[in-house]
């Protein structure tokens, strides 16, 4: 590991878990964090979240190697701008923002003269907040660089290295990609699920307390989804528009299509568009992307 | 508990879970069962899906004080006719479809002359045929029965009593409510899964692969829901059409106004639409309807 000081910045669900993950599987690494809420702060000392707390964020990166920014993607330019006075030259300033171009150019703006190398742990839970985070958060799951062109091969090396050693497994891809991969694997589902929470919430002839009683039909799924952090989800829409409206069209023109079907009561269309989608399930468990338990386990409590 | 015989027609995941609760919790009933498929009835004898099974719908259901039909909801009429010539006088005949307009006319025109009481358990998987049931499949979840006009007391009153005894909570409701109520908390959100997952492995730019490898970003819930039974799900758009339709059209309104939101910029309405919908994910972990553990506990395998 070359890295021997890492910074996160913010410490919530994310910059947390780096902190828990980096204590349990890199024992001789040094961290240090900084979140802007005082109360933040506080918890993440009790919780031991990093092993120095600082209340600056210029203090807080002063000597890191890799400084990793855990802030929604609309407020990374901001936090690069803070811990500017304190980076050390040659220090690597990553992320793990779920929009890459916007925060690729957000954090060139604000450190022209540093090394500047993206990534996003495609990883998380509906919770957020210092309390969130814990050690396995990365385990088995994708982390994905985005180096800028330009970037140091030896630096992106070592950040793959950071990121192996917290348990995931690294692939490398453009910026512009990565935005329409997320799009689609992340963003779509994400509005989707707030959406349709929201349609329901509001009817008038079905009463909240209806949905919620009945909501193992298939709806509670997409509330888990839509219990998520509302700042940075506003911020992934605000910076990877373009990506995201594309597949949402994508997605509107065939819910158009099976809306027809529904209407022309055609079976056959409905039972071959139900019958593909079994397959994709059984892929994403054989690759240890889910639980292979019914109902994601959820019976296991009974 | 007034039904002494119960007979199961259909031993998949609902069938197969009714037969398992009655030997778990309600020992002194006897339970016959029937499939249309041999190969599922020889999985049912094998597992004990119920203490005799017979090979012909009406010799499964001589005797019985309680049938129920357990079969997608396209299948209910000629499930009925089936099992006539064994069904004794003063039986009830109910069922668990999920759309209960349709099955209740339906069970009417099958068997003019019986008492039929539908009935709809608001529980189940991904995951269907004889292998997937178990006997907890309905504890602390919710039982809807929508006895029509006419449906004597008493009768309704049993089969009140029998589903509690499976470990439900039963509600009253009239089966045009009901089957509005399901359009949204169920309906809708599998059309939804089913499209979106469909949306996203037909896509030309972003592999099929990807799509799995970075499903974690949310898109994976979306696959559980998207994994269940086409036939089961194509009859139920088939049978609850204008309702699906109504509340489809209002969630493609709601959509319409986040998609000009996006391409708008419009942050505030987006922070407020995502903050409206904790609560109710709060609510339905309050209500025992959901773990309140993150992510549905996946990382407890971490």
């Amino acid at each position: 590991m070359s890295f021997r000081h890492v910074a996160i910045i913010g410490l919530g669900l994310l910059g947390g878990s780096i902190g828990l993950a980096v204590k349990e599987h890199l024992p001789g690494v040094t961290t240090t964090g900084y979140d802007a809420d005082p109360k933040v702060r506080e918890r993440a000392r009790q919780r031991g979240l990093a092993g120095t707390i600082a209340d600056d964020p210029a203090d807080a990166v002063r000597g890191a190697d890799l400084v990793i920014l855990c802030v929604p993607v609309g407020a990374m330019e901001a936090a690069a701008s803070a811990i500017a006075p304190g980076l050390k030259p040659g220090a690597v300033v990553s992320d793990v923002g779920s929009s890459k171009i916007s925060v690729s150019e957000s954090l060139a703006r604000a450190l022209p003269e540093h090394v500047i190398i993206p990534a996003h742990p495609v990883a998380g839970t509906e919770q957020s907040g210092p309390d969130a985070g814990f050690a396995s958060l990365f385990h088995h799951r994708w982390c994905i660089i985005t180096p800028p062109e330009g970037a140091p091969p030896a630096k992106v090396k070592s950040l793959k290295a950071f990121w192996r050693g917290l348990g995931s497994t690294v692939e490398i891809m453009d910026a512009d990609h990565h935005d329409r991969v997320l799009a689609v694997t992340s963003h779509i589902p994400h509005l989707i699920a707030y959406t349709i929470v929201g349609t329901a919430s509001d009817l008038e002839e079905v009463t909240r307390s209806e949905v919620i009683k009945y909501s193992a039909g298939g709806f509670r799924d997409f509330t888990r989804i839509a219990a998520s952090d509302p700042v940075m989800w506003r911020d992934v829409f605000l910076n990877n528009r373009d990506a995201v409206l594309d597949m949402l069209d994508r997605f509107l023109t065939d819910l158009a299509m099976m809306r027809e079907a529904i209407k022309a009561g055609d079976g056959e269309m409905m039972f071959d568009q139900f019958s593909k989608t079994r397959a994709i399930r059984r892929r994403i468990i054989e690759h240890g992307q889910d639980d292979a338990r019914p109902d994601f386990g959820r019976h296991d409590h009974d």
